[in-house]
C-alpha cells in the first residue's frame, strides 16, 4: 500500500542496491531542516502521524510489481528483486522531534536507521508528508501569535493543494494555535473543534436577507452568526441589530475591516447586543491581522483561510534526506555531500535542547540538563510508544511557543560530530 | 464517502434549508475564476476527473451522520434531516470546460444545477480539487514553454502539499507540458510517463564515485544518468567520461548551471560523448529556465520541483463558487453577491468561444461560429460523456496553448446576459 507513491529513482536505486549485493547493508538516514522557510525563524514540526502510518503499512501489491517490472529502468533488475519488493516491510529503526516542538534550521527531525532499500524508498513520502504540516503548523502559529489572544479558525480547505490536504492542513493548524477548522471530515477523524454556519449562497437562497438572517436564528440559536456583506455590510448589520437574539455574533467577508467593524460595533452596541461579536474573514494573514488588532478594531476572531492553507508567502521549505553513515559486515563508513552549498553532516545524530541553546552531537551522546528531542518511534519495524492526540500536541506546541522563540538561537556542534566531519571532508 | 470533507457550513446550511422546507429548490451554482493567480495572464483548467469522481461518489455513512447530530449546529435541525442525509445522492447536472482549456479572469468553468443542499455541499471539495490541479496545470505550462523545445520533467513530489497531492500535480504537469514525472504512482494511475535514476545517496553508499556510476551502468544501460555534484561536479563528469557508453547523459542538480554546463559539455564532448545529454535540476522555474536558455547554456532537459510542485509564485487562485439562480414551484430568482469588489453577476452561463474573442452568456443563448466551452459531464446524477485520457488532455491543452495565449483577452458580455444583470442591481 503506497509503495508506488514515491520517486521512481528510490525504487531504481533500491533494484541498484540488490543487484550490487548492497541491500542487506544498513544504512542511516536524517531528514533535516535545510534552510528555514521565507519569514520565518523557526518552524513547528508536524506530520509525523503520517509518517508512521506509512512506514508501518509499507508494502507492495502484487499488480504494482508488474507494473514496475515493464517499466525499462528495471530491465536488468535481478529476478530476485521481484520476490523481495513482494515480501517487503519497513524493518527498520525510526527516530523523530514530537510533533509541537519548535526547530531551528540546520536541524535534523527525523532519522531513520534500516536496510538501505528500506530506508531509501520511504524518502518522498517522509519529505512531503513532513515539511506540509509542519508549513502549516508553522504559519497557524504566526497567525495566532498576531490574533493576540483572539480566537482565530481555520478556513482554508477550499484553498488547500487537495481536499485532503485540506483535512492534514486543519489539524497542522489547530496544533499551529487555531482555536478550531471549518473541515467537517478534520472534526470527524482528529476530534477537533468545528465551526462555521452560513455563507452567501445562504443569504441569497431567500426573497430577502432578513428573512435568511432569521431562518439561521431558528437553526442555530445563541450560535448564530449572521454574515453582514452580501449586499451591504452596514444594512447587514441593521438587519441582525433588528433581530436581535438568540445570537453569537456577526460575520464581515470583505471590505475595510478597520472601518466596517467600527461602525457595526456602534449598531450592535446601539441595540443593546454588546455580548454579539464580530468576526472578520477574507484574504486575512499574520500582517493584516497584526495591523488591524494595533489599529483596535473591535474584532473578536478571525477567520483565516488562503494564506494559512497553503502557506502563502512560503509554501514550500528546504528539508533534505540524506545517507549520513553506512555498515556493512565489515565497517560503518560516515557519508556525507560536499555540493557547493548544500553540504551535509556525516554521522546518525541526536539534538539536545538545553534552555540557553541547541547541540548537535552524534547519536550516542550524552548531554546532562537537556532534553534529547529525537525520540524513538519505530524500532525494528514496531511502534514503541503511544501517539498523542492532536490536543496533546498542540498542548506542546503552546508550551513551545511561550515564550516566542527569538531569531537566530545557537546551535553548537559536539567535538565529537565535528571531529567525524573534519575527518570526513579530508577524505 | 468523503462527504464529510466539506466546511461544516456547507452542512449546517443543507440543515437549514431542509429546516426551512427550501431543499427540494433548485439552485443554480457557478465556479468561477474571479482572480487569475498572480503572475499569471490565464489558467490551463484541470483537476475535473476529481470533481466528477467526487459527484458520482457523494454519500454519508452512518458514523459520519452519527458524528455530525452530536454537533450543536444541528441541535435545532429536524429528525427528517438525517434520513435524507441517509439517503443523499447527487442527482443534478454539472457542466464544466474541459480539462486542458485555457480560460481567463472571469470566466466560469463549472456549473451545477442541483436540489438546494445537493449543489452546496460540493462547494469546498470542487474549488479545492479544481483550483490545485489547475495552477499546477498552469504553472507547467509557463516552465515548458520557458524550456523553447527542451525536455521538462516534474520533479516535486518531495515539496507538494501531501504526497497524494504530488501524485495529482504530476498529472496536472503532464497535461500543462512536461514530459513526464518521477511520481511512480502517477505513471501506474494515469500512464504518464516515469522518470529518474539515482540520488546523492546512491553516490554516497559506494566507496567512489566511479563505483557508484559504474554499478548505475551496469543496471540502467543507455537510460543511465550520473549524478555530477555529490562531491565535486567537474571532477564527477570527469569520472562519467572514463566510464563512456552506455549512457544517456548526467545530471547536474547544484553550483551555477550555464559555467557547469558549458564545462560538463566539453568534457563529454572531449571523450567522444556528443551524443551523452546534460539535463539540469534543483530550485529551477520557468524564470531560472528562460534566462538559461537565453544564455545558450548546453542544458538538454530539465527536472522541475518545488516550484512546479506547489506553484511556488502564486500558490493560490481566487476561485468563487456562488448561488446564480435559484427555481421553485412558482418562480425563478436571479441571485447576485453584491460586496464591493466582489459582485457576482446572477444567471445561469454558456462560455462561448470566438477565434478572436470570448462571449459570455445565459445558458440558453447560442452563439454561431464559436464553441460552447461548458460542456455537460454529470446530467440527473448520471456521467453522460467518456472522459479522456491523460495524454488526451495534455494534447488538448498543447493545441489551446499554442500560439501562446496573450495577455488581455477580450471577453463580451451578451446583451441578455447584461439586461438581466441590470434589473437584478437595480432589485
Amino acid at each position: 500500500m503506497n509503495a508506488l507513491l514515491t520517486d521512481l529513482y528510490e525504487l531504481t536505486m533500491a533494484a541498484g542496491y540488490f543487484a550490487a549485493g548492497k541491500h542487506q547493508e544498513v544504512g542511516t538516514f536524517e531528514l533535516t531542516v535545510r534552510r528555514l522557510p521565507r519569514n520565518r525563524d523557526f518552524v513547528v514540526v508536524a506530520g509525523l502521524h503520517r509518517v508512521i502510518d506509512y512506514l508501518l503499512n509499507l508494502k507492495f501489491e502484487p499488480e504494482e510489481i508488474a507494473y514496475l517490472r515493464g517499466l525499462p529502468n528495471f530491465r536488468n533488475a535481478p529476478e530476485e528483486f521481484w520476490a523481495y519488493l513482494a515480501d517487503f516491510r519497513f524493518t527498520g529503526t525510526m527516530f523523530a522531534v514530537p510533533e509541537g516542538t519548535v526547530v531551528y534550521e540546520g536541524q535534523p527531525i527525523l532519522n531513520i536507521r534500516a536496510p538501505l532499500c528500506e530506508g531509501q524508498i520511504p524518502e518522498t513520502y517522509l519529505l512531503s508528508a513532513l515539511t506540509f504540516e509542519t508549513l502549516i503548523a508553522s504559519k497557524a502559529a504566526r497567525v495566532a501569535n498576531a490574533a493576540q489572544g483572539r480566537d482565530v479558525v481555520e478556513f482554508g480547505t477550499r484553498r488547500a493543494h487537495t481536499p485532503e490536504a485540506g483535512v492534514l492542513g486543519a489539524r497542522a493548524a489547530y496544533i499551529g494555535g487555531c482555536v478550531g477548522t471549518s473541515n467537517t471530515l478534520a472534526g470527524f477523524r482528529y476530534g477537533i473543534p468545528v465551526m462555521g454556519t452560513a455563507a452567501h449562497s445562504w443569504v441569497m437562497s431567500f426573497e430577502t436577507e432578513l428573512e435568511a438572517f432569521r431562518s439561521l436564528q431558528q437553526l442555530l440559536g445563541d450560535r448564530t452568526v449572521h454574515l453582514l456583506d452580501t449586499y451591504d455590510a452596514i444594512q447587514g448589520a441593521h438587519n441582525a441589530a433588528s433581530l436581535g437574539k438568540p445570537l453569537w455574533g456577526v460575520r464581515l467577508d470583505s471590505g475595510d475591516f478597520l472601518s466596517l467593524s467600527h461602525q457595526v460595533r456602534a449598531i450592535l452596541d446601539a441595540a443593546g447586543l454588546q455580548s454579539a461579536k464580530i468576526m472578520a474573514s477574507g484574504d486575512l494573514d499574520e500582517y493584516k491581522i497584526q495591523t488591524l488588532v494595533a489599529a483596535g478594531a473591535p474584532i473578536d476572531a478571525f477567520g483565516v483561510g488562503t494564506e494559512l492553507a497553503v502557506s502563502g508567502d512560503a509554501p514550500s521549505m528546504g528539508a533534505i534526506y540524506k545517507l549520513v553513515e553506512i555498515e556493512n559486515s565489515e565497517k560503518t563508513r560516515y557519508t556525507a555531500k560536499h555540493s557547493p552549498e548544500k553540504q551535509t553532516l556525516a554521522g546518525a545524530k541526536q539534538l539536545f535542547r538545553f534552555p540557553e541553546f541547541d547541540l548537535l552531537s552524534l547519536q550516542d551522546e550524552c548531554a546532562i540538563g537537556s532534553e534529547a528531542l529525537l525520540k524513538p518511534y519505530i524500532v525494528n519495524g514496531q511502534l514503541v510508544t503511544e501517539l498523542p492526540s492532536a490536543g496533546q500536541i498542540r498542548e506542546l506546541a503552546s508550551q513551545n511557543l511561550s515564550p516566542w522563540p527569538q531569531p537566530g538561537r545557537r546551535m553548537e556542534l559536539s567535538k565529537s560530530l565535528e571531529e567525524l566531519n573534519e575527518s570526513i571532508f579530508r577524505y
